[in-house]
């Protein structure tokens, strides 16, 4: 069984923030910033992306409900909300999990975007690439 | 009019990737990664946290599925879903947005999470505080 299974069991315990039927929010063991939480669906699946699509909505639909207070009772109204899926996103434990974020003026997550330039050309062949793939 | 507000009019130009009557998701200008896309809910909202909750899960609904087809067109199984709300988020365009950036083995984006070190004491005075303010 996966670690976040077994936090759902209760074999591994958590701080659990909230819990239901389908879901369980508990703080993330390595507080990246104060109030760090992951929100969960029980059921294991990898990622989001096997994620029962009727699931995704109300999963999305807690988290930024869990964000907003847990951000009141933490007196910022800064924070981000993060997937990741797949290791090159960082994913490190496969069960899907989103991560909210509370963000104060010091902190200890880093996320930096840095541009790249692409032609019109490009923009407009990745646009249609894109979009083809829509259909399918 | 704000800049996604003049997106959804027309009136500044944007590479659309999908548009129904509440949504629409175009190409990142900056292009952080190749197939950087934001989605974003037509009504002006400042940010996720005031966007009526009704739309909050057709909105993450429609970035999974998005962040599903987009990675399978450009043929990595690797993506973020994040959600940047308030400056200190790192949020910079005052409309509500999710970005969906694929990830790849070399690309643009650094997130890094640098973990901190609470006490059971401190992670259990964090959970009380969190699970009051849950029941305002």
């Amino acid at each position: 069984m996966c670690v976040f299974c077994k936090i759902v069991t209760g074999e591994i315990p958590s701080y659990k923030i909230y819990e239901d039927d389908k879901f369980l929010a508990f703080l993330d063991i390595s507080q990246t910033s104060l109030g760090h939480t992951l929100v969960i669906p029980k059921i294991h699946v990898p990622n989001i992306k096997e994620l029962d699509s009727d699931l995704v909505g109300p999963l999305f639909n807690l988290t930024v409900n869990l964000a907003k207070k847990i951000t009141d009772a933490l007196d910022t109204n800064h924070f981000n909300i993060i997937n990741n899926t797949g290791e090159l996103a960082g994913q490190s434990v496969f069960h899907a999990h989103v991560h909210i974020i509370p963000r104060y003026p010091k902190d200890n997550l880093t996320i930096k975007f840095t541009p790249n330039k692409l032609t019109p050309e490009e923009f407009k062949n990745l646009q249609e690439k894109i979009i083809k793939s829509l259909d399918k």
